[in-house]
């Protein structure tokens, strides 16, 4: 066995966590209780949406051509018939050369076509004055405008907003068909691993990775599923990457996943099941393996925060993205002027950390492996594989945090 | 009394919440429950991160000087003395032509001051010959390079991502001091409501507002506490209003905030407490209220779901950041290339929609009433006050949804 790792491409790992990414089943879940959950199903209107035409101001129903060249120097003279009452139909139709006062939401009175503003008029008696002309169609929603009945108002796969929440609940949909939450196994490896609650001595570390991978987790729509901290111990670890496998939707490993001797995530995930890659060409975030148990996607990330951070980012968000069905990939991506020079290496791509101002992508300088440029950056810039660096002035595509 | 509205400008209406927001109290959360929430207090480190100098890769610890110009062609040879064990000291320091083995993680031995990867190296016997030169510090992380001891790892009013949770773990804040969620009744008015679950008869619409200012509340890290649907009536409004008050930290109230016989609330607002601007100078959602009744923030938003929406973006949005002291808006903007010319009048800010595809904002055309435009764009430009329209071609910022 090779003492290095065999390196894949960024796409390469992405195809394979893309393809062995099974995806989960639907619940049903109380409309106000479908934000940010995935959609499972298209969403139909069961009405039209608006089921009348309706002003959309306060304001005088009137024929729009009888408006034409109306001004505050020469306004148009209608008489007015009356008022309508919300959620009732007219008395009446509004005839040419009359006008009858709609309120915002109100049902638009036969015959009329538009409505003119109250500000823009004026009341004489039983006269209004129309100083403005409108078109058709204008300060109204016209009958199903919006949606048909039977129109699809919201596609599966998507991540659901208070904007699409705002449209469900036009459309009628109070129980929502979303995609149940993946939940992923989270373990944490090292001897020099210790509590977040103990102070490290020499030679240890906090297991920060357990809270960083725990609430990148969440962030996606996944419930995190905690198996502790496991000593550098082949039986323990097979154990309970076992064990997580047989509770969970994913397991997420974390350290352990180099070539070092003491690096046994790999040979357990090789017992259990398969280890499909080892390796990938990207910095930081290099020593990441994919393999599986019985369907489960076990993924072995890089001990360093930091490195684990960029893998979580750059592969895992997409194995999360194909358990749900969710068609955009949540990470918000931009784009921006890089303000300096920024050196790569040939052959692996290189997410450099950068701070976005006013479009302007700037460097964060220091070394990958601090966890103070993670927390001062705004997001990443991707550096391809097939690039030595990138010049002050290119346009980039920021992947914010 | 005017039947018109007396419009103030977006940045005064801002400055109005700004004004009567109270930030809300402390409270300590456990560590893993602290995503999203705005911390209250900075954080210190308790220790220096790292606490040791460490290997970030796994390699051959060296002095730097003693690599200078190893290349493939040309490797340097170091005597092999033996292995650091991950958590533990070296046995012996790296003196001038040695090196020790140190795995990622393991304390960097005396002597040595930077890491060859075990990739650049190659063993013959007892000697290791090392084929890149490597500078002072590389592949290493110092003491304390990270964080010193006492340093601030995290600012008040940051809203805490995956990375700050990461470093609160590594600085050893298990308990994590945070602004108390506040409390925001929603109210939806007008007699042409019907719930949800029911299909709207001609001149009723279903409620969408409580759906969507209630997602928008909880994206925005506030907890939504439902008043229900309260017809157009003087005293039941008052009453529910009063109630709303009583028990939240915050009231919004849909519907009824324009000048029309029906829309009382305003007047209410104004027998409970007192009035401070009524009108908006913005498109869509002018007929906004702001007031208070006993320090408690009383909103009166739009009836018109999409109109309400861009008011909580503009104004409601800096009302809860002044409650909970964020610092950062989490309103995201973005740069882009508006990629059609947009009209606007003179006098308001106009929230124009737009779908952003590499670079271009593109206008999502339709009345801004639709609902369908708003679940069809990714974000909002803004056209300022004092612009008649932008042009093609104009560097805009785009609120994201």
């Amino acid at each position: 066995m090779s003492l290095f790792l065999q390196v894949v491409s960024v796409s390469k790992a992405v195809e394979e966590v893309r393809n062995i990414a099974i995806r989960c089943g639907d619940e049903p879940v109380p409309l106000m209780e479908a934000l940010h959950r995935i959609l499972a199903q298209d969403v139909r209107a069961d009405v039209d949406i608006p089921g009348f035409t309706r002003s959309v101001v306060d304001g005088f129903a009137v024929r729009a051509a009888d408006t034409t060249g109306s001004s505050d120097a020469i306004p148009s003279m209608f008489t007015y018939r009356g008022r309508v009452v919300m959620g009732a139909f007219a008395d009446t139709p509004v005839k040419p050369g009359e006008c009858i006062y709609v309120p915002t939401g109100g049902i638009l009175p036969e015959g009329a076509d538009a409505v003119v503003m109250i500000e823009n008029t004026e009341q004489i008696g039983g006269e209004i004055l129309v100083k403005k002309s409108v078109a058709y169609g204008e300060n109204v929603l016209l009958f199903n405008e919006d949606f048909s009945r039977g129109d699809v108002v919201c596609t599966r796969g998507k991540k659901l907003s208070p904007r699409d929440i705002g449209v469900l609940a036009a459309a009628g949909c109070i129980q929502v068909p979303v995609v149940r939450m993946p939940k992923v196994g989270i373990i944490s490896t090292g001897n020099e691993l210790v509590p977040v609650s103990k102070k490290p001595l020499p030679g240890q570390i906090r297991d920060v990775n357990s809270y960083v991978v725990a609430s990148f987790v969440r962030e996606q729509g996944c419930i995190p599923i905690f198996f502790g901290i496991i000593r550098d111990d082949r039986d323990a670890l097979r154990s309970v990457i076992g064990k997580a496998a047989a509770e969970c939707d994913a397991v997420l490993i974390s350290g352990g996943s180099s070539k070092d001797d003491r690096d046994m995530v790999a040979v357990v995930i090789g017992e259990l099941g398969e280890v499909l890659i080892h390796g990938i060409a990207i910095a930081p975030g290099k020593p990441t393996i994919i393999g599986r148990c019985r369907n489960i996607p076990l993924i072995g990330l890089p001990g360093h925060p930091a490195s684990a951070f960029i893998v979580l980012i750059a592969i895992v968000s997409h194995l999360f993205a194909g358990m749900t069905g969710k068609t955009e990939n949540s990470i918000r991506v931009v784009q921006a002027t890089l303000g300096q020079n920024v050196a790569s290496s040939k052959g692996r791509e290189d997410y450099v950390r950068v701070a976005v101002r006013d479009g302007i992508a700037t460097p964060v300088l220091g070394k990958s492996g601090l966890l103070n440029t993670l927390v001062q950056s705004t997001g990443v810039v991707r550096v391809p594989a097939d690039s030595e660096g990138l010049e002050t002035g290119t346009r980039v595509e920021v992947i914010l945090w």
